[in-house]
């Protein structure tokens, strides 16, 4: 079975990929920005892109009992919320909500009822009804953080890696020493949440600084027409030119009594306050330069005090703000570097984006639906194991 | 001797007041974006706008021993940095560089040498030098922070408040149980002191969004022509319209089993995501309002972070950033409240704006230059009275 992130529904732009064979368990994570799915499909066909065969298998251990090979994929699309008619023709026309488990020749649900956590789970609960005559099972979006990130974090070979310098390093994780540890979900707005187990947690923080706040700002101040484009930009930019740095207060020197060079950021947009330069006449890259640095920056710092607050040693950040941007990641890596004085790492997480949708989709097995979530489940750890290792 | 906060010198618009009188010890504090003033004077004027005689008198005790009365008063001003020339010509005019203590028939000061801290105090040496012939003293920036702040808190009565809902409530300072305290300037960007007695702190921590980001965030927002204006607006705004609150993802609910009301702030700046509207389609009272409050809600949080972490029940707010403006008090404190679960309260200073330059102003004591200074700094704890009570 394939996790790799499908590429599907990008926002703005390219139209989400189709899947074909038998579908399953689609579950749903509608944010204030975007609305996340995952679902699970049994197809045999060719991928389009690649040519490689997107039927592979699982093998399921507990302990050293195999269980029986699970024989399909992972899907995972993202469309954003302001779009959501989009998003229901998707699902209407790919049938996304009416699969049951054929193939595993479980009972079919009686009716279509799924799985969805993020405050959209209430707000559009009507409109899912009416459009598609879906019932929106909600799951808490807290639980369905941390249940995803469990599953990811136990279940997926090279889920973490640490970024620092352009590198990124997987990080083996050691199943019966993950906990605790925190979980940071960037999403529109910041949850941080001490996890000490499977369905053991405390939101303890988070700040309303988010990837809202860089997307809404940054739509502001630029003429970026997608979230992607902003980040994009942001990669070109010098956020020198409009912070204030050390620096420029102290004529080029640094206050290294305190450990300040002259180069940090003493003021983010703190040039800015000139009179002589309006907005038109800086570059859109150096503002979301300057955007993207002074947020993940924040977040960072409020992530490490937080774990620090609690003497948690492994900071996980997730949330589809990241994105896998190489600056992103260096920012949130290096602002925990900092102010931990190297006693902390960053970690992030290849699934980023899909924390809350994967865990609405592992809440199937609660309601012991079929045996695909069973197995998924409640034989955990697993090793998903490529295609012929059977 | 009077210590209210001169209204000299606001930046943009009104000319400073000039003084009269026997001029002493101007001490500077040159930061990123303000430079601010403080200096000694032997008037005996009529105050031009009160009516009221400016010289006014200060008993000194210590213990139960009362010490010779100062007659005079301490002046704050303040230019921007950017406006430097207008504050050269300011001290010129003035002759407040050339002043000695000649009311206390101390020896005079052989060269012009001016005690100076802040990032200006180095950037600024040459300037200073060429045009005034000055010789810039130039006194650390973070010893300055905490030497005025408990000079002010020690030697001023009604010097620190909290403020909620509106309701200035002045705080007795007990000088026996002042320490340890969280000091939290907040400046075009931010320090935060961790203050354990006269001279004793360390810089535990800050951040780069402080005043200098939302003064040059909002001048690229707004047509703003001031920082005052730009906190003047944001009186009059609602951040509703462009924050994206917990109700707005919610469908109007409450996310209640996090703790979090319908009204909480999920994402500052999170509804500026839409399609639907651009910069000019914003009033510029509710993006100032929207980003008063993410920054100030931020310092407040990281504050109650970094007090949280040392076991420091008091937190005091200073700096230009604040200038007695309402709201962001309010955030503050609400902040500090929200974070803390109401265990630990955000409080005031009454000249917030003056910690680094009245830092400055006493460092004229370590060179035993005249009585003055002995009196003011030695002879702690002193208590201001009115005129007449002497």
């Amino acid at each position: 079975m394939d996790l790799g992130v499908g590429e599907l529904g990008t926002p703005g732009n390219s139209k989400p990929h189709q899947p074909s064979g038998q579908i399953s368990h689609l579950a749903l994570d509608i944010g204030g920005s975007l609305i996340k799915l995952v679902y699970f499909s049994t197809s045999d066909d060719v991928d389009d892109e690649t040519g490689r065969s997107a039927t592979e298998s699982l093998s399921v251990y507990n302990g050293n009992k195999k269980y029986p090979v699970l024989k399909g994929r992972l899907h995972f699309a993202k469309f954003e919320t302001t779009k959501i008619y989009d998003c229901l023709e998707f699902i209407q026309k790919n049938q996304l909500h009416l699969g049951g488990c054929q193939h595993l020749e479980a009972s079919p649900i009686d009716k279509a009822v799924i799985k969805a956590t993020g405050g959209g789970a209430y707000k559009y609960a009507d409109l899912f009804q009416e459009k598609l005559g879906i019932c929106l099972d909600k799951e808490d979006e807290m639980d369905c953080l941390v249940a995803g990130a469990n599953f990811l974090l136990k279940g997926i070979h090279q889920e973490a890696f640490t970024y620092m310098d352009g590198q990124k390093e997987f990080v083996q994780i050691d199943h019966n020493d993950l906990y605790p540890y925190l979980l940071v979900n960037i999403g529109s707005g910041v949850s941080m949440l001490k996890v000490d187990g499977d369905g053991k947690f405390e939101r303890v923080s988070g700040t309303n600084v988010g990837g809202g706040t860089f997307w809404g700002l940054g739509r502001l101040l630029t003429n970026c027409k997608s979230f992607d484009e902003l980040l994009e930009l942001s990669h070109k930019g010098n956020n020198r030119v409009i912070d204030m740095l050390v620096g420029d207060i102290y004529g080029g020197m640094d206050y290294s009594k305190i450990g300040l060079s002259s180069t940090t950021i003493a003021s983010s947009f703190g040039k800015a306050i000139s009179d002589s330069k309006e907005l038109a006449d800086y570059r859109p890259e150096d503002i979301a330069r300057s955007l993207l640095r002074m947020i993940s920056n924040n977040i960072g710092q409020i992530s490490y005090l937080n774990a620090l607050r609690f003497g948690l040693k492994r900071i996980f950040f997730g949330g589809f703000f990241i994105r896998g941007h190489a600056y992103t990641m260096d920012t949130i890596a290096v602002a925990v570097h900092f102010w931990s004085k190297g006693e902390a790492k960053a970690m992030f997480l290849r699934h980023e984006g899909f924390l809350g949708a994967s865990g609405a989709f592992m809440s199937y097995g609660k309601c012991g639906l079929d045996d695909l979530m069973v197995q998924l489940i409640q034989q955990f750890p697993f090793t998903a194991s490529p295609a012929g290792d059977t």
